[in-house]
């Protein structure tokens, strides 16, 4: 679209050499991590406070300028690309840690900043934020999504983590979403409803977080399956049995194989489930022996414990390298992660199903899953420019939903639904996209925060 | 209100006797727990179907009539009378559990199961359901208030135990809130919104929740202090050390002394801390020990500990009869409780402002709290004759709310909006109330569901 000038010149004075419209920097903000196609928006704009943020938005609602919050551009479903241009908010540099309170477990942090920062920040309070989605996302873009990760089956999502919110609606008002109390019944839960929303209602700039005590003891395992049932069966009834894992994480054997290539290790080729346990040392070990009896029963060998940090990472090094690895195996590729998320009781099924799809895929595809909330990924290595792998890959994903859908799943754990999941929205929630959409007219009449997310394209015409 | 006769003529024709305008009916719907003034509906229907509730509130919606749903009772802020007259909703024939799935911990029960039915329900399957407000509330009741209770403080409030809803819309269309996975990040989170709305978005009609494994190991204790900082102390420190306890209750000495008279206990008539721990037997042992040095550090003495049921069930009488036993005090009283929450740093000063609140009033009082959570109410026995115990009690009520607005807390923990907290919304909630506002005007654009609720009475006219 084309910016109105006189939106240009107040923008530049508001802003200085903080608002830019060159080609570089529009680029860089065009939401292009994974397979979608890059959409840059017209300008971007770095705002250093909430009142800051007010002013533009005010613009942008005054302007008819769609607007897009942008945080470390680590999100996978396009959530943050620029659908019809208008003004990016790269909120990186609303960066401060604002407040941290050891006595109520609490901290304030502005939207930018990210996850290993706030935990740096925290390093010597005893004190850790556990929300971990792999990328350092920002704290804001994290909440925007829903994000969750490889601690979610311990400490919970986002949604279990936000305590409050603040917001600058679609008018430029500034609202707080809740007090700072750990419960409270006084009215309707905006909390809640924004934590998710992707920016489509307003724009997050503080976020109130919980954060947790750092466990006494910390122990890390890895442990090998004879086939992706066995494994996923084994995380199935360590939950049903409430193990209280803190990390319970399913490589299967050929995204192991390329971690091996990527970082030189020489992890067995095989289903691997990654585990940690928090807790006192009496706890732990509990939990230890708990598990390994639930994995004997599953054929589970091959554990590899560690306890010290130095261990504990470079055991973890293979989980974290998976993405990245699975990319690797190609070059040029891009990636596209799949993300169903189902009962936990049927999770070994819909990993049996996703692995018989993958017997005669030609694309380089690993899967890796945060199993003990029976959500997991398939990650391909696409190449870009071909619209068959696209295309077959796009058929794939098409039918782990719909499985996922029809064991009460859902088709999106924790990426969202930016533009990759619309078209699954009506079939995921039937009526209730529609309840959706009214809360979306309601609060954002003029359709511009974050414009053609989360909806079907034909949603507003119903 | 006057029904239409053809209103009253269908819904006759639809329900046969379950539809009823008797005079005794209605009283006995007039949400009346409490010293909230009793506001019956012109009429009484009791579904036994979401498809059944779906069509009275499509003819509500047709006749202009509004509608309340209708639970126990046990509500305490007025949030099931008839404010507009209308007709009531009685849920409680929808009580089947409609099933239970241990492989997956959740259930789906209809709106009218108690938790007592459902955890009878459950007694032979290892699982619970650990939401306990006290009074043996429906779970659709629970749902709509976002109630909690004695154990929020391990495992969390209705908010946190609730996976999905069916919910009758104000069109009477139906919709079910979510999947049944135990994360999702699709769309915007009405799971949340519905819960707590005090059934003026919608009606509650199925509920899925969460359950918990019994743990192996229950202990309880009581332990005393030589005054109510030194106990809310020590429950705030137990909170900051990361203590998973399971319940955490304060009672008075005053409290303790009504007790003891209602129930023939002699329990030592001074602050009171009740405790119970969950765990593994080594798990329970590390908390018990762990407690025992922070009462020390905080003048706890005369510990009493229960392991078996029931021992614990005696050594529980005392909170769980707190409540009445504060009633009994006086003939005729009705009860008014108060619900502040606040951050738990704040708790121990709050607790001690509403004591000295209290040092000069001449009626009945005790507090008692969900100290765990940064929860505590102080149950009144009120003249319902005298004006001038109403103001009293209400003035108190103020100064406590404008405390526990001070500290970032929130006027109601539990117990809802309702009729009695809408004055208050709109200092707590600011710019944030005409957002509910907008989503309730988006949702029920006729203002019929459970209208005057929530919302002060000059809020549409803004």
């Amino acid at each position: 679209m084309t910016l109105a000038p006189d939106f240009i010149q107040l923008l530049g004075t508001l802003l200085g050499d903080r608002f830019t419209q060159s080609l570089a920097d529009r680029e860089a903000h065009a939401g292009t991590e994974a397979h979608h196609v890059p959409m840059p928006p017209d300008a971007v704009a770095r705002p250093v406070s909430t009142e800051e943020v007010s002013q533009i938005v005010n613009l942008c609602a005054f302007y008819g300028t769609p607007v897009v919050a942008y945080g470390n551009g680590s999100s996978l479903e396009g959530n943050a690309t620029a659908a019809e241009g208008g003004l990016c908010l790269d909120m990186t540099l609303m960066n401060r840690v604002l407040e941290v309170r050891p006595g109520d477990l609490d901290c304030t942090v502005e939207a930018g900043v990210t996850r290993e920062a706030l935990n740096d920040h925290l390093r010597h309070t005893g004190l850790f934020f556990p929300v971990d989605p792999g990328a350092n996302a920002t704290l804001g873009g994290m909440t925007a999504t829903r994000a969750s990760g490889t601690t979610a089956v311990r400490y919970g999502t986002m949604a279990d983590n936000v305590i409050c919110l603040t917001i600058v609606l679609p008018d430029g008002q500034v609202i707080r979403t809740a007090r700072r109390a750990r419960k409270s019944s006084a009215g309707y839960d905006l909390t809640h409803l924004f934590t998710g929303s992707e920016g489509t209602l307003g724009i997050i700039t503080e976020v109130t977080l919980r954060l947790h005590g750092r466990p006494e003891a910390v122990r890390s395992a890895r442990c090998i399956f004879p086939d992706p049932l066995s494994a996923s069966e084994a995380a199935s009834t360590a939950i049903q049995i409430g193990l209280p894992l803190a990390r319970i994480e399913y490589l299967d054997a050929g995204c192991i194989r390329a971690v091996n290539a990527l970082s030189g290790l020489s992890e067995p080729p095989a289903d691997t489930l990654f585990l940690e346990f928090h807790g006192s040392e009496a706890g732990v070990d509990e939990q230890v022996a708990l598990f390994e009896e639930i994995a004997a029963e599953h054929g589970g060998t091959g554990f590899r414990w560690a306890a010290t940090e130095a261990e504990r990472a470079k055991l973890w090094a293979a989980r974290h390298s998976a993405y990245t690895a699975t990319l690797r195996q190609r070059a040029g590729a891009r990636g596209w992660a799949t993300d169903v998320c189902v009962p936990i009781s049927a999770l070994p099924g819909c990993i049996d199903h996703a692995k018989r799809l993958l017997a005669d895929c030609p694309v380089p595809a690993s899967i890796m899953g945060h199993v003990g909330d029976g959500n997991f990924h398939v990650v391909f290595a696409i190449d870009p420019e071909s619209e068959d792998e696209r295309a077959l890959v796009a058929r794939i994903n098409d039918s782990m939903v719909e499985r996922a859908l029809a064991c009460d799943g859902t088709c999106t754990g924790e990426h969202g639904v930016g533009l990759g999941k619309r078209k699954y929205m009506r079939r995921e929630h039937g009526a209730a996209l529609e309840v959706m959409h009214r809360i979306k007219a309601a609060l954002d009449p003029y359709g511009l925060m974050n414009p053609r997310k989360i909806f079907p394209d034909d949603q507003a015409a119903r």
